[in-house]
């Protein structure tokens, strides 16, 4: 039973209100024999919808929870996905489409319905696009419209220029800039801009630090007041916080 | 030159566009011998007040510093401050008014114009207060409303009801929650709002990891979705995020 | 030559009683040649079973070991036992009992001798399922009762109250915890219940800390005295630990 | 309102059961103006007293909080507390017993009720003590009986041959063993014991791991199923979980 | 060109005294085109023999190294030699001897020369075997006799009185012990005799610290002076060490 | 006995030559009496000047090594240099020129001997001015042309554009780049120039990372090549390789 | 457009200069479908030959990338390559010259224009060779001339003296010194010649601090200043740096 | 009761042999009030003196223990004892020489027996002589003969060659070599001697693993074998081990 639901459920008067905040406050649990207990009122709390975190999970379980969860105009969302996830996943769903957006996989029909919420999504080298995706994948599903800037590195401060003309343009609620390595990038930004910066340190490095740890304390050491972190390639964490503050400053319109 | 005055130039015709802008872009750099070198910009571009970090600095360099950037109804704020820097700025500021908040102090006269931004702010032990009310500081001076609750510890959760009840009244656009030891507040209240939450962990902890690691890997480790974080006992980094957030939303309204 | 047998050889009059004691002090130890070697001694001392840990061995290694070990009426433990160490166990064990739980292996027949203890388990999230499940099974082969709840995040406080309401009517010794990624809900659980607790912290996290370190931070670092920890994903510790607690307590009933 | 006076007005019917519960269950608050809000009710739903951490407080504070907390025939107890704190607090509270056990104080009169539980209590070194004796005051306080045996090392193993024969007539319910250094100890006893054994690894130590990491590290390494770990000198959390596992043994006799 | 026939040389005349002093200090490299250069004065030197180390070399380039190494009457050593090695090197070296000494490969033919000294090698646990046979293949390759215990765990106390009377008996000039998990062993063992101890710390542990970590930092805080250590799973290091504590000794004689 | 001296004794012939080449390959050393003993030959090998490393020494230790070092027209440098150390230096050398650069003190008369190497000296914040002019002050020891800039934080990127400008007039041979928290500004400008850049990761930080950890990994990590190394606080260290450099480069004119 | 064309176009007027500038400082990027955005400017700024890292990527998208890059005369390097990404590369690029260098190939005809830059290349063992060989191969693109030197280990100290009297002769602007293990090497060269070097640790090593941490460490704690460090196994950081230097040095010639 | 006696008491007849074996193997506790329990059976058992640890003691308490401990004819050693714990060991012990020896003291009268073997003590920096003269004065008390080299810095190779030529004169049983920075010096040594090496690294460092982390990580990688290590600043570990090598030697004379 969905938000909508419940809603029209009271509206029609089949459902008290006092019993529906229950409904609403405690969530609606739905098994999922041995191999998952979902939490579906959290997408009614918080507007987050059912992500599957595949890294931890087979090719088949991560098909056949989808298989449960998907329902004609809806989509869910798996991340940290292999290719290994992804055919797995098209076998299990025939005629549904699947679409990849970086780490992440979006199945189903239909499009989220548009809160107006804007958010600028930007990284600084090739390698941090599938971390990004993945943000902007989440965000989107919650209803805010994104744009995407990729390999605006520090290494080449004048190619800031151009993306950030757009960017001002564009006119984001928040921004998500992902970054491995030294992880600089949304120090940078952060400073040249007046919208809150979601920092997305990848694993993108090499030798000392390069699992992400240098780029993730670069981003906590900056020195650029109005920069939050997520961990090390957590895009879903990314483009959920994103899409919270985007959401938010939309509703207040 | 701030940006009222640039403003009011360009509208007086005494001042160029195209040199306006200039400004407004590179910043005004104010030069303090041999103290620091203030980028008077920035306060322009981000609306992030002037802060002192007094962590490495004396009390005489505070107090220095302090008095050549007050101006009448205008406030500087001074971060990390001990009871040293305090009494030095008492000394140096005669008459001016000088407020402690947490680990940060407040001198000056006036009073921020407020924005319309909501920030909830709360804390799990009474040693985080100190980290938490910085960060209320900062985001005050940013002309947000605030909020705060203390106390409200994972280890007692049916304490967690009424600060819940009277946050969701107040209708924040946002929550700054500051934990230290194993930082378990900010996932715990994450779960149950459905705005963002920026991360707060501090230092207050004992053993291992006790120095905030475990705060801020708990925060970082996060199973709720929305929750961004800031660095140890950053409460400045905090206030500041949580600040551009909730401006952000006052703004579109 | 076990436990009974000893004292029946004592009962009898054909072990001298100082002898026995000193076969119970020592322990018995059974070489299988060039694999192990094997401190029966411990089940007597302790009374915690023998159990077979899998991770560095091979499967053709455990199989062997297992097979020199299982008796008529008596079950050996395979802890962190991959499917390859199941399938091999299987087949070096025609016709006897092979049960999983979580990530160890029961091989054998009959049954555990109830003690009386009763312990509770409960998880935090579906990965953490594993490791709870090895620990229930070392804790009901020393006889004490368990009952397990999973999927109780701390990311949807309202799926603890149904939890927590069986576990009262229960009524049981002592609790597991296990919680991987910021491991709150022991801190949370421990905090609302009277008996002791035991935290298991998983190696199910992602990024910084997400192999347990920040789990295991964070518990070591509770606000809520009351709760001790082993090692992430050592169920057998826990397990071990928890029946002890219980069948102490039982014992002295 | 404390529990007796609870349980005294539903007896006499001027509290009705239902409100009582909500008491019991939700705990009363009691605010100590800018310094401290307490938790009473945790001492009656876990049977941990109020504990008054003075780590990071100064003697001022500390003795503040325990001249509101004192009341006749009741004790408060301060952990981690250095001379200068027990000095503050013996002025604050003259005429009042302040006992020291270590780390920690014991402030006011009257002795706890004995709940029947026992625990033994160990350690390895000297400079053990003070965690381990801190560990005791608050078992003592929770009405376990308590025995310490000091510098119980493993260079020299034959010194654990009369303590254990001493414990095994004691007969605890469990065991508190702290240790520094290599924190060993706790390893060789739980092997020789068949109750749980709590490991309390101290900050004893030199070089490299010597902040007790070395020893934590140890302790959860440990191949004696039947340990569990609290943090480094937490002597309190040592001493509640030990007492809980006692007197819930001791309940069930 | 070795030690024996350099020192025949300078007897017969052939050889210069001086040039002799050179080839001894200098050594003899022997280049292996593109694979190693080989320090052949090392075991001149030190009479520490070559060592292969396969750890990062191919089945491939390990056997086609000794090949150019084995000559008649001598041996070499592979360490951290794998099956697939190990397959290589029997194949490469057909009618040669190849012997397995835990990590270690032992080929050539012959018998090292005796120089009287005595090692006593000691582990706590099946899986520390490994690293202490490769320690033992290198002590036997310097001259020195060996005399194996295995499996003397902490714990289990008493496992340690049979081993240590049998040591005592052998007489050694100093012992090897190695130890995974909390590598306590070294510790317990280093308070009992009056030889020195080389501490070997192995990888096998599990969760935190389990990769050696716990182990190594163990022994390095051993609260009992005369022990030392070498790096984790380390068995050449630790093999040399013991070797040339006993050839000294037995030098002396 | 100086590089001069012995080259003109070579001249006179009063030195052989070949003696000449032993007293400067294996440098000339004077012993202070149980205080240090002083490698003079290494001013002559490689041209880095003696310098006394003040951080493990009391004053009066530095103010004697000092006063036998220095001699007419000579300077010697006191690294890590405290204002204790600084009060009792003046007072050991009455009438000697004392100047303070950053961390370091440069004490005695007459000025270096120009090499015609350039080096360009720039910094994020104010924090690491006292590295930077450490760096500064060895390396016009070592003869080369400096020019500092302060300030240049990454956080204001257009506050670039003038120190750049300015540099690239200067020609340097090469930077020192100095910057504490997030350490980004040395990537930033090798990106932007053609000469080595050697990065300087000073101990100005906060929170996780802040001891200068998370400023050397970010710099260790740069996406742009031509970047190199040396410790945190290590200005002595930076301003010989940057003047070994930039004197190598003079010295091919 | 590169360079030479932008010069030729400024010298035969198509070009304005003031155009010519914006077109060398901003770089000129191009675009490979999904796969990279190659900053074809940082050679024209930098003087550093675009370097495909391959560690990231999959042999198929290496090739794919060089095939696009290659043009006649021209090079491309691939760092940390291996035999797959080889085999693919030399079978998307037939007839083109395919070189391996150390972990990186060199694919393209034609030579880099020598510039008179001068390097030595010297390593400790034989597996830090193929670090070694990536940074020649880098330093070689960019124009320098180089000398290489394998196995000089810090074992056989005598070894080094050849290695150094050939490097005195062959008059090195600076030196690349790469080693594993303790990374003593670079400490130790550096002690003895008066141009700077460049440590590259390796991650060849065992045990704990084995993946080249001890070895970074051990070169950042160096004793002896003039030497900068890159991260481990980064042999193209190790290869730009000293190309730079030495091109440096030689354009002042 | 000392080693002496006990055996004369077996000469008289005095003493059964069986109880003197006792005596010896179970040790002679000494308990002092509330101070330490001191095990006079180590030294009967290691012939490792008592070493009263003065780190974590007031001058107070170490006066106090040395006091109680020392008798005509013999010497007690206290490790890492500050300038005030020496002046209260003055005052409390007036009449009895008592000699520092780096970072120990020795109190008492007459001289240690000498045992023949023989120990070369080597350090690469003046900071790192405390620790070294540590392990000197621990190993002389074991009757060692010890002589020791200072400054013997890796970045001045040439400064090894007296001291190893005097060392060879020496012919030592083992060394200690004590270095902190890179920690290269004791590898260095290693590879040109064939007695065993005890590596001693000290906290003398800077910067990242500038607390003995660098130091003693490179010791544990050494290329050297025949290299054991204690832990850092450890100098009693160090000279007891050197001191059981040189008297196994001796004894086998």
């Amino acid at each position: 039973m969905r938000l909508k639901e419940i809603l029209e459920a009271v509206a029609e008067g089949s459902l008290p209100p006092e019993k529906a905040e229950g409904l609403l406050q405690s969530g609606e649990v739905r098994y999922l024999d041995g191999l998952a207990v979902l939490d579906a009122g959290r997408a009614v709390r918080k507007g987050v919808p059912e992500v599957v975190y595949a890294g931890a999970k087979t090719p088949e379980q991560v098909a056949r929870i989808c298989a449960a969860l998907v329902e004609p105009g809806r989509r869910v969302i798996v991340s940290a996905a292999s290719e290994e996830h992804e055919a797995a996943l098209r076998e299990a769903l025939p005629g549904i489409p699947v679409r990849r957006s970086g780490r992440a996989l979006v199945a189903g029909t239909g499009e989220p319905q548009p809160t107006g919420g804007r958010i600028g999504a930007v990284c600084a080298g090739t390698s941090d696009i599938p971390a990004l995706e993945e943000a902007v994948a989440v965000a989107r599903e919650m209803g805010a419209e994104t744009r995407s800037f990729y390999d605006v590195g520090v290494a080449g401060l004048h190619r800031l220029e151009q993306p950030l003309r757009e960017l001002r343009a564009f006119d984001p609620d928040c921004l998500i800039v992902a970054a491995g390595m030294e992880g600089a990038l949304p120090t940078v930004i952060s400073a040249l801009v007046d919208v809150p910066v979601i920092g997305l340190p990848t694993s993108a490095g090499y030798g000392l630090g390069g699992d992400g740890t240098a780029a993730i304390l670069g981003m906590l050491q900056t020195c650029s007041p109005g920069l939050a972190v997520v961990n090390v390639d957590n895009g879903v964490g990314a483009g959920a916080t994103a899409a919270l503050i985007a959401n938010r400053a939309a509703r207040r319109e």
